[in-house]
C-alpha cells in the first residue's frame, strides 16, 4: 500500500492523479490533501479518498470545509498547512502539484521529512535547484517527474550508464501560436492562447506553452532533475507530442518515450516506478496516427526559450527572476491588461534589471521572487 | 579485451564486424575468422586482424589461402572449419554472419564451447529456436542481437520488467516493392528487387525485404529471443526505417530505439552492451529528416508475413520448411530462373505439403531442411 498526500489536489495534475489512485484502489492511500479554493471539488475528494489532513487556501475556506467533512480530519489553511499536508501525514511520497512558486517550501518540507517527490511543480527545480538536490541527496529520497517530457527521459533512462549519454531533447508541440509568425502574435487574444493542440491543461500552462515559457522551465528543470549541463539539453518542434522527449547515447543510438497525451501514465509511473501497472489510458497506434512532424526549433520566433537557456546557464536567482516576471505576466495578460507579445517584453525588461545573487538561499530567492513580482506588476 | 570470432567476415555484417573492432583496437582482438570463397578480401582481414584460425569453403581455397599467410594462422575449410572457428577459439564472442541455416550447427556449437553469441544468422532461432535457448540457458551463456530491429527491441528493454511488457513491435520499410500492387509485381526483375530503399545489405536479404520473407525470420526470431507468444508480436510498415522497433508496456507507455540506418550500431552494442561506445555513424537529426510515416502491415499484399506467423504458431519443423523453401526459392529468383511472385507460391505450395514433426531433435531440423530444398528446388 503506498501512501500518499497530493498537493494541488484539484488542480489538473492533482485530480488526474486522484484519477489514477481511484483505478488502483488496493494499492494506494491518501493521506492529505491541499488545494486552493475550490472546495465544491475538495470536499468530493475527500468524501471519496477521506484523507487524515487537509488545506485549503484561507481560515475562511477552512471553517468552511470543516463543517461538512467527518471530525477526523483535521482541517488545514495557508501555506503553514500546505507544509502541514506536505510533511505532517504519513505518506512515503507527495505529489507536488501545486502551480507556481509556491510549491518550493511545502515541497522542501516534504524532502526534510523524509518523503519521496512527485514532482509537477517544476518551479521548485527552477528557482531553488541547487537546494532542493542538495536535500534530496543528503535525505536519501527519490524525486521522481511527472511532466510528461521529464518522465519521458527519465524512463529513457532506465538501464543506462550516466557515462554514455550524450545528450537530451526534449520535444514541444509548440502550442496553440506555433504556425503565427511574430507580426500575427500581436492581436492574439486570451481565449486564442488557451486552445492547445494536444494537452488538456490548466490556463497558465497553456499560456506558456504557446511562449515557450513553459519549455524554458522544463530545460532548466531537466538541467537539475538529470544533472546535465545546458549544451546536452536541445528542444525539438514536434507538433504531435507523440514522441514525449527522447535521449542520445555516445553510439548515436537514440532511446524515445512515446504515447498518446494524456498525463495520467506519467504521474502512474512516478507513483509506481519501477514498476509499470495497467493504465485507462488510450493505447498508442502509430499507424493511426500516419505521420509524425519534426522542425528545428526558432530562438528568434520564441525568445523567451532563448532567455530561460541565458538563465539556467547564469544560474544563481536568474531562473527565479525568469519565472516570477512570467506568472505576473501571464496573470496581466489572462486579466486582459496586457498583450501576448507583452509577455516576453516583461520577461525581458524584467532580466535586464536583474542583479543576480549565485548560490542564493531560500530567503534570497524569496526576496528576489517578491521584488521581481513587484517590478512585473508595473512594468 | 574482447576476444571475437567472426563466422562470415567477408559478408555484409562480418565486413561491418570488423569495421567496428577497426574503431576500438584497444579493446578487441579477432581470434578467428571464417569466410566462404572470397579469398582476396578474407585475405586482407587476415594480414590487418592476424586471427589465429582461418576457414574458408572448400580445401582448394583453404590451400591457396595457406600459401598466403603467416605460418601461425592455421586454416581450416568447410563445415568442421566453421565449426572450428566458431568453437575451437579463445574468443569469448562469436559474431555468427554467416547467411541461411548453415549458421545452427556452428552457432551451436560456439555455445556448447561457451561462448557468447552475436547474433546475425537468425535462420539459427527460425530452425532450431527451442534447442538454441535451452544450449544458452544449460550454458549460461548471452546471446545478443545484432539485427536492428532485435537490437532495438533489446534496448527498449533495458531496465524494464518483463512482466510488464504489453508486446512489441518490429517496423518494416517494405523493402523495394513496397508501393507496387500485387498485379505490378508480376513483372519485376532481379535489378530491380536488389534496390532497397534504407539498407546497404547482402542480395538474399534485400530480397527478403522485398517479400517480407526477412520480417517473418524477423517474428520467429523474435519469440525466442525474448521469450513472447507471437499475439505479442507485432509489425508496422515505418518507410523511413528510422524507427528500428519499439515496445509497448501495459501502462500504454511506448519505448522505442531510433537512429540512422548503419548496423555498425547494433553491431557494436552487442560487442559492448551493457556498454555503449562511441560510433561513427551519422547522428540522427530528427529535424533534418522531418516527417516519419506508419502504416498498418497488409497481410494480403505480403502473405510471406502471414505465413510466417502460422509457420511460428505451428512450431516444429514447419519454420525449417518456411525458411528453407524461401532459400532455395531466393536462389532461384536470383538466377532468374522463376519471378518474383513465384518466391511466394513455392513457399506455399512447400508448406501445403510439409508434415510437420513437433520438437524436432537437430537430425530431424537438418532431414528437413535436406527434404525441403529438394522439393524447392523441383517445384
Amino acid at each position: 500500500m503506498k501512501k500518499l498526500s497530493v498537493l494541488g489536489s484539484t488542480g489538473s495534475i492533482g485530480t488526474q492523479t486522484l484519477d489514477v489512485v481511484s483505478k488502483h484502489p488496493e494499492h494506494f492511500q491518501i493521506e492529505g490533501l491541499a488545494a486552493g479554493s475550490n472546495v465544491e471539488l475538495l470536499l468530493r475528494q475527500v468524501h471519496q479518498f477521506r484523507p487524515k489532513k487537509v488545506s485549503v487556501a484561507t481560515k475562511e475556506l477552512a471553517e468552511q470545509v470543516k463543517t461538512q467533512v467527518s471530525p477526523s480530519t483535521e482541517i488545514f489553511y495557508g501555506n503553514e498547512g500546505l507544509v502541514e499536508v506536505a510533511a505532517g501525514t504519513d505518506a512515503d511520497t507527495v505529489v507536488t502539484a501545486v502551480v507556481g512558486s509556491m510549491g518550493l517550501h511545502s515541497t522542501l518540507a516534504a524532502i526534510e521529512a523524509g518523503k519521496h517527490i512527485g514532482l509537477a511543480n517544476k518551479e521548485t527545480l527552477v528557482t531553488a535547484g541547487h537546494l532542493v538536490t542538495e536535500a534530496i541527496k543528503r535525505k536519501g529520497v527519490n524525486m521522481l517527474p511527472i511532466d510528461s517530457e521529464h518522465s519521458a527521459i527519465f524512463q529513457c533512462l532506465n538501464g543506462e550508464r550516466r557515462d554514455d549519454l550524450a545528450g537530451i531533447t526534449l520535444t514541444a508541440s509548440g502550442g496553440s501560436f506555433r504556425d503565427l509568425t511574430r507580426e500575427q502574435l500581436q492581436a492574439v487574444t486570451v481565449e486564442d492562447a488557451l486552445k492547445h493542440p494536444n494537452w488538456s491543461m490548466g490556463a497558465k500552462i497553456t499560456i506558456d506553452s504557446a511562449t515557450m515559457v513553459n519549455k524554458g522551465l522544463e530545460v532548466i528543470e531537466a538541467h537539475w532533475l538529470f544533472g546535465l549541463p545546458y549544451e546536452q539539453i536541445h528542444v525539438l518542434l514536434h507538433p504531435e507530442s507523440i514522441i514525449h522527449s527522447f535521449v542520445e547515447f555516445r553510439d548515436t543510438s537514440i532511446i524515445a518515450q512515446l504515447g498518446n497525451p494524456d498525463m495520467r501514465v506519467p504521474i502512474q509511473y512516478a507513483l509506481t516506478y519501477p514498476e509499470r501497472w495497467h493504465s485507462p489510458a488510450k493505447r498508442l497506434s502509430l499507424a493511426e496516427v500516419g505521420k509524425l512532424h519534426f522542425r528545428e526549433m526558432d530562438m528568434e520566433r520564441f525568445p523567451c526559450l532563448r532567455l530561460a537557456f541565458e538563465c539556467g546557464k547564469m544560474g544563481g536567482t536568474a531562473t527565479t527572476a525568469f519565472n516570477a516576471a512570467n506568472e505576473v505576466a501571464v496573470g496581466r495578460f489572462l486579466n486582459r491588461e496586457i498583450s501576448f507579445l507583452q509577455i516576453e517584453d516583461i520577461i525581458e525588461e524584467v532580466l535586464d534589471r536583474h542583479a543576480n545573487i549565485s548560490n542564493p538561499q531560500l530567503a534570497d530567492i524569496e526576496e528576489c521572487d517578491r521584488n521581481t513580482r513587484l517590478l512585473a506588476a508595473k512594468l
